[in-house]
């Protein structure tokens, strides 16, 4: 999302997801970041997510000839066809596309994919050749083993792609398979809790979070609070539910996908960039440190004592 | 499996898995490679997998005390607690047990559990601690971040570890996220078919596998031949479905176990190791090869010969 701007981009990754559920948890999850929509169709009825689809190579291979494959294609959408040209040989395909056009047998299709070698080189061959056959308005959209520095890599050098098609390096997540990030008690029993395991000690107590922001609005740095204590900025942590029941009614995908383009226009510039950046500044709170000296190392007692106020 | 023979090994990724489904799906693929089980308790009804649990870290800090945790979770399970030490302090927790069961305050544990910090110098600490205590046959069994590298590593130094629950890692296959393989069309109305993408191209046709062995049963290549084309080697591949349908009843999973083991057995000894291997060879057959030369690359037609014949 932001390394492509303004270009179509959709979830490919079904294939390779671990299971059809996290198939579709990754066409909502990217939907939510930015991507225009999938071609995993189940997402359009669970979260009226868009679909996108072109033709398969199967399609092109079930015919005898690649021509053929291209009329009955378009012919079952005259509105709206996507060509696949790498089945044989990209180039020769570009020139049937245009051939099949210039003699009528097929309307204008909305697109063509590039699906392997060099995309950038392929790009720009298909280019000249849709532009010189009268099909300038034609888009090319590119796929294969992207990622978002392959993305990154292609536009920068000028490569003259529409869209991308993206998917086993998202949603296998292949660079970053896991979040490590569990499920720790904090208070039990009206008591903060603290568990001191080697290298995982957790922060004890409820807590909230305030993110302070740069005067134009971009983030600077979060303080984790004990929840109550006085503090600038904006508190992040909202109650969802109480006694097992939502307090509101689910929002919107077209409000979740504001606030994450919202948030996206926010980050410092260091986090929005593809190379590694150092880390966002997180703060602890005087009164959370303070709570944290009074859970010792080594006590396996926690300690008698109230927890800060609550709202 | 290969890296911890006769081990007590337990899947422990559920938390980690790319959802509820892949969790499952990896609960039973790990009990088929040869796990003993795994803490997903609906793989049981699922599958029949075995369960295996130990407390958890919020079990102890719920409690003011850790002994008390103890006492109340060997008296919830009073023939099978494996009880978790490093909440806290992993030796002194360690020697809590011991004195607990000392004084009769809890039955003899079947197991204790290390979760962090340097799982060798741990396990053999707490061995002595357990051992001078009385305890010498309460199991040692050990997690947190583990791989196949970080057993052998612990197992080389002589580390006195019963068991491993192993998660995050295979869950997630952190080192291998995806498999790089698709469905691809060979055949269709009769006819091969092939693929020429670049760097993508497809072997044509319909295809059995022959594998040969040495003579002491290890594997030694596999020939990708032209269904009924003569070969020595064992076919490969059976009919599952025809028509919809499926052709014998799933097999029981102590069977799929059972082939999973035999074949770890048979595999050459470089690949039952860790470290990278050459590859295990793999040769095309000469009338698969036959097969390839009548469907030239860029010809973009299939070529119009009878598929040899099927048996």
């Amino acid at each position: 999302v932001l390394a492509a701007p303004k270009k179509l981009l959709v979830d490919f990754g079904m294939r390779r997801a671990h299971g059809a559920e996290a198939a579709i948890m990754a066409a909502r999850a990217t939907h939510l970041a930015g991507f225009d929509g999938t071609s995993t169709v189940l997402a359009l009825p669970m979260f009226g997510i868009p679909i996108y689809g072109t033709m398969a190579h199967s399609f092109v291979q079930a015919h005898d000839e690649e021509a053929r494959a291209f009329e009955r294609f378009a012919a079952s959408r005259p509105n709206n066809a996507v060509l696949l040209l790498d089945t044989y040989d990209t180039e020769a395909a570009a020139r049937t596309v245009v051939e099949l056009f210039l003699r009528s047998r097929i309307p204008r299709p909305s697109a063509v994919r590039l699906d392997s070698g060099d995309l950038a080189r392929h790009a720009r061959n298909v280019r000249a050749i849709l532009d010189e056959g009268g099909l300038a308005d034609v888009d090319i959209f590119a796929s294969g083993g992207l990622d978002e520095h392959r993305v990154a890599a292609l536009l920068g050098e000028g490569a003259p792609i529409d869209g991308f098609g993206v998917g086993t390096a998202m949603d296998t997540s292949r660079d970053a398979p896991y979040l490590d990030c569990a499920y720790k008690l904090v208070e039990y029993a009206g008591r903060p809790r603290r568990k001191l395991s080697e290298e995982k000690a957790t922060l004890p107590g409820r807590k909230q979070i305030h993110r302070l922001y740069h005067r134009h609005g971009v983030m600077m740095r979060d303080v984790v609070t004990v929840e109550g204590e006085r503090c600038e900025g904006e508190p992040l942590l909202v109650p969802v539910m109480r006694r097992g029941r939502r307090l509101e009614p689910p929002e919107t995908m077209e409000a979740l996908r504001r606030r994450a383009r919202h948030q996206l226009d926010r980050l410092p510039p260091a986090l929005r960039s593809l190379e590694p950046a150092s880390a966002y500044p997180v703060a602890i709170s005087p009164a959370l440190r303070a709570l944290i000296e009074s859970c010792p190392a080594g006590s396996r007692r926690a300690p008698p004592r109230e927890r800060p106020k609550a709202k």
